[in-house]
């Protein structure tokens, strides 16, 4: 049987969780009506999930569902934003009910887990696309942005950096890969606690989708400062710091994109706090460098010599102009 | 040249026209920051268009990014929303400046006309998929909705109805197109005036994107209620009467998607007030019909007739389940 647009709305987008009282109107009229607390600003933010580019065409759709809110509600806790409700426009090459089940399972269990519910989208025919926008609170004046950082500020992160990128590689050398290597890669976290906990403490934030030190450099590159990091402090999983050691370089750690953890800058007076405040929060944190005035990320070895790490960093476009 | 992503933001999605006080943080951040008007609900909806699926190839890029946008305000006209802000997630196969600087410079136009501003976007890499997000205010309990129609409803539309439906049908098979038609099909304007002049009056509202049978069919499950259209009342342009009356059927003005037109029901005690207000307005309102109890869309001719005509309306997936 043929599924119509309605059809589809009716069996698959339909939430069945989480219902907030700010949804007026939900999915199914022309827009989504939605009430902000007063006094809120809101926070929004669009990613799009391409098969062949960010997915293989054989993921579990249970883990795609996941990633694909997983990496906008990413954007929200950069952010220092309380998530509320998303919408989803799905391009799909046909209408195939098992996986499309199991893709909104995936994403309605991690919407459910954050009280987001799904407001709206738009289901069309085409090769798989998945966009995703966010829309979450934040007080005036609260947001954690990338333009606000200071020489003298510390440089932070959550979690343990270059896991998804080995995840990937071993992945496409038909390697054997650990359980939590996968899991790094196929089920990220977005820190939503620890950038509620960062409002009044970090001057800036980001999360590192594309690699540390390009999404560090967007921080200086914005905030007109520059980044000194050790690499020493960088903090890695067993499997990663082995991957370092063996092949001598550090690009995993320092240019594979899809971790997202949060890096962020905090003044030196605040540093103690924000230990306190995330030392008890999933992914923790770990100081990893300075915001320096000069302009551009420079990284330093054990020994305090300077080492040369190339630019790095997803970039999306790699053809001629 | 290679273009990062940075790049491209900084060329090509940087808005130069309509820059808002509410836009406390636009394009560049994790997120961007805004702020409703204090009393006023947000109205959001998202919409894709995939190249093979929605447009051709070889369109104009310039119409391409006008249309993108317009599909995504006429859901808030149809809201009765004023439209604000907008994310654009655009997967692109390749970096082409000259493509881009046209899609964007038709999307700019049509926002600037509406002091619709770009706030926040991602560009991929993959088969081009357009998803525009749109966002709008609306007072509480004034939006336009689509199950609130009461039988006893006159059913109006503006504009006319099958021109574009025509001129995509005359385009596959490459026969001449009229300049007109080529506008209506490829330069929609979004009846935006037509919604804000409908608060208050109409009862329900949809607009036309699927087909006239297929949209108010929606309003009619979702309120509950049926209709009855008159077909000699249908507003047609000189093109498509011709064509309904050579080919000796209906389906054009009845099932060609692609119209964006509103179609509303207003209560008799309100029609005169409707009539007054929109007689101004570009796009008029044309009166085809009543809602009434039995559920379904029925279709008459000028003896009073019925006329069979099938359910109609654009499905997006035809495959088997």
């Amino acid at each position: 049987m043929p599924l119509s647009e309605f059809e589809l709305i009716q069996r698959f987008f339909s939430p069945t969780g989480c219902c907030r009282e700010d949804v007026l109107l939900g999915v199914g009229d022309d827009c989504a009506l939605l009430q902000i607390p007063s006094g809120e600003n809101l926070a929004v933010s669009i990613d799009t999930l391409v098969e062949g580019v960010h997915f293989h065409p054989d993921v579990d759709p249970e883990l795609l569902g996941h990633k694909a809110l997983a990496v906008n509600l990413s954007d929200l806790a950069a952010m220092g934003a309380v998530p509320a409700w998303a919408t989803l426009a799905l391009t799909l090459p046909r209408s195939d009910s098992a996986w499309l089940a199991s893709f909104m399972s995936g994403f309605f269990t991690l919407a459910d887990r954050h009280q987001v519910q799904l407001v709206g989208g738009d289901t069309t025919r085409g090769p798989l696309t998945i966009s995703v926008q966010v829309h979450g609170f934040v007080p005036p004046g609260k947001a954690l942005t990338r333009h606000t950082a200071r020489a003298g500020d510390r440089i932070g992160v959550t979690g343990t950096l270059g896991d998804a990128g080995l995840a990937l590689q071993q992945m496409a050398a038909v390697k054997p890969t650990s359980r939590y290597l996968r899991e790094r890669l196929e089920r990220p976290l977005p820190r939503l606690e620890t950038g509620l906990a960062l409002r009044g403490l970090a001057n800036a934030a980001i999360d590192i989708s594309d690699g540390l030190l390009a999404d560090l450099g967007h921080i200086c590159r914005r905030s007109g400062v520059g980044a000194r990091l050790e690499l020493q402090r960088l903090p890695l999983s067993v499997e990663v710091a082995e991957h370092v050691k063996k092949s001598g370089e550090w690009s995993l750690p320092l240019t594979a994109g899809d971790d997202y953890e949060l890096c962020f800058s905090v003044p030196p007076a605040r540093c103690q706090q924000a230990e306190a405040a995330l030392g008890s929060l999933d992914g923790g944190l770990t100081w990893i460098g300075l915001i320096e005035q000069e302009p551009g990320v420079r990284c330093f070895g054990q020994d305090g010599c300077r080492i040369e790490t190339g630019t790095g960093g997803y970039q999306h476009f790699q053809s001629a102009d």
